[in-house]
């Protein structure tokens, strides 16, 4: 793992990860497989889910069997995590729960906020070889929390056309038992538009790979989407009193994720940096996805040395990064030095696993430092608010002038006139 | 103006708009657009500004005299409402504020979310021929309010170079004086990735064009946008005490827009469909923008009968309007029917050029249905929000085992580990 100076870093970052607006080869795909769903529906889901998972389905939807099969196989210790875990996402997320409001102005004037749950919304899980059972926790708790009433699961099967396990079995932990297995950018096209099985909803949330994320950004406009997810990213600010294989072994939780996930440490000590850059190289070692996390730190991986809390803080700042842990003596007076960062985990023992999995934040963040400009999901991702206005006759009165003023510097004369109708009455 | 059942409503309906995803030849001309700005930064921008808007300019950025030309000819009244309209929206607003929250649980576990202002955002106000103060102080006042730091506008100039002298008041009075004169896909492409002049920012806000719209969702991703704008919509629910003259008066509001703008009527009376269509006739003759108006009525407008006010209710909700006014006798009771609209207007004396001027709430609102899923522009919009974990040691034990079940099940042993050398040295 290089380890660098706070300057180098802030040379080389001008080059930092861009959605690429010139994806053409993977657009045509991802356009062809939208365009065929909307026209063939049910039938192409069948066809795509043949020629890119190698399954031949009778039926879209998990059957009921599916589900107890998962129960008995699913270990007791599991099922106590899962519902753990359900606990505390529920409770963080009941926090984020918004409420309609209305104020009273002069003259009887009413002006308000009216918070709705979003009717129908689609989650994608990822499936093949990964499972994700934490992720149908995230992404559903807090639509169920916000009132959503129609949630639909897609998950791609396997190649025998069965979901994964533990997949399902936090789906029905959480009483989602409408899971289609359908994957890739046909599930986002299907969700965004429907077909004779799965019907439309207004946005679809959850991660995906290069095609899924394509088709969320194509269908986008159609429906609502949470965001792009691109590969996972830590920051870790440790000071020099930090523990070196505390500090390596989260960065190596994140670079075993894939080879572009990105794990960078800020430290304010020399020492320390090399005592990190250790303890990553001996405890890759030992690591089951070794080669995964070699490739990762490798090319994203690297140790900025700054000069003190307040030039870390900057650096990270400038990553934005999905998740960032401040390892330091006083996290808590680190903390409003930071400005973007999907999840901020403080002190020793809050690693990014426990954020992962456990603690009730959600682990749908914000990635490739879109943190400058969005938030994790959340409950309010899962509501609308519509403005309210209620004006009595002689707030109206006083207010027309200013009104047909306005409308007429715009050239809308025919907003004067809705104005002017009203005086002429009166 | 049509008048059509509900049930003949609900048969059509299903062919709603919904974004194109194959328009080829836009996108072609957008990406190149947004390709040459990367490559030629300021250089592409003089350059497209004398192509598509006809001026040479010397500079960018509007020098202090055409603020002061600007507000040298401005109207006193004038003046006085934008006054009055930027008061308004800065308290509606700053009911929108979020603060940070923190909560404690057992084992002196702490959670938490922390909300911080977005630092850049760039705002788009449309210029050509129509001139939107408004849209200044809808698009500024809430990212202001929010705490945002640096501000920057786009408008396209006219031929001679200038930019609309009242989008400059209206910019100058709530204190933005950074303004490029630039417009469409250029100006985007200027804002999402930097030039030597015009700074990056972080998310991009405001509508526009065709070409505005689609370069909005190519940048999307590295910046945030607000929302892809399509045509002004505006549904009215009318009971048969209605006034026809004030309900004709609002439809025709919205229909002046443009030739794709929307008008839809949803009355309970047959009566009062037959004055109201009596009413559109008779006022659009009067109407100086008569022609956009006829376009749009021909095209889009209708008066839908529905049995009564739940119906009525129902079919506003498959429409998701843009502006909804609730024109009967006792809007309050209908309001709880009502799911999806961006701004809901109650009663005879809150027309909705009330809500595009003066009341407060914004008027950058989703448009061609996507009220189903998205909101308006408001505070929310220009904050980032940071979840915050923080486990002392006792709590984090006991949370250990189960984390550790839950990355096993998930195949991320690097996971497991980060737990696992705290448990060893504890």
């Amino acid at each position: 793992m290089k380890i660098i100076t706070a300057e180098e870093f802030a040379k080389k970052w001008n080059d930092r990860t861009e959605i690429d607006t010139n994806e053409a080869a993977l657009d045509e795909t991802v356009l062809e497989i939208i365009r065929t769903v909307r026209e063939k529906k049910d039938a192409a889901l069948y066809a795509y889910t043949e020629q890119f998972d190698g399954a031949t389905l009778d039926d879209l939807l998990v059957p009921e069997e599916e589900f107890s099969e998962a129960e008995k196989i699913a270990a007791p210790e599991l099922v106590t995590a899962l519902k753990e875990a359900a606990e505390n996402i529920r409770n963080y997320h009941s926090e984020q729960n918004e409420k309609s409001w209305m104020i009273s102005q002069d003259k009887g004037i009413l002006l308000g906020q009216k918070v709705t749950p979003i009717e129908r919304v689609g989650a994608y899980i990822p499936g093949g070889k990964a499972a994700y059972p934490s992720t149908v926790l995230m992404t559903i708790i807090p639509a169920q929390i916000a009132g959503v009433e129609e949630i639909t699961i897609t998950t791609p099967p396997d190649k025998d056309g069965k979901v994964n396990p533990y997949v399902l079995l936090a789906a029905k932990l959480i009483g989602v038992e409408r899971i289609y297995k359908v994957g890739g950018a046909q599930a986002i096209a299907a969700l965004a538009y429907g077909t004779e099985t799965i019907k439309r909803v207004d946005k679809i949330v959850g991660p995906g790979n290069a095609y899924v994320a394509r088709a969320k950004k194509w269908v986008y406009g159609t429906v609502g989407i949470d965001m792009i997810a691109g590969p996972s990213e830590i920051c870790v600010i440790a000071d020099a009193e930090a523990n070196p294989r505390y500090v390596a072994a989260d960065l190596l939780s994140q670079a075993e994720h894939d080879e572009s996930a990105s794990a960078i440490c800020v430290t304010t000590s020399k020492e320390q940096a090399v005592a990190i850059q250790k303890q990553v190289a001996e405890q890759t070692e030992k690591l089951e996805r070794k080669e995964i996390i070699q490739a990762s730190i490798e090319t994203n991986g690297k140790i900025i040395i700054a000069k003190d809390l307040t030039e870390a803080a900057n650096v990270s700042n400038k990553i934005a990064p999905e998740h960032l842990e401040l390892m330091v003596e006083h996290p808590i007076e680190l903390l409003p030095k930071i400005k973007h960062a999907g999840a901020i985990f403080l002190g020793n023992y809050s690693p990014e696993p426990l954020g992962d999995y456990f603690a009730g934040p959600n682990h749908t963040l914000p990635t490739s430092g879109t943190a400058r400009f969005a938030s994790g999901l959340g409950v309010y991702d899962f509501v609308t608010r519509s403005t309210i206005i209620s004006y009595p006759q002689e707030a109206f009165v006083a207010a027309s002038e200013s009104i047909k003023t306005l409308a007429t510097v715009e050239g809308l004369t025919a907003h004067a006139n809705s104005i002017q109708v009203r005086k002429d009455e009166l």
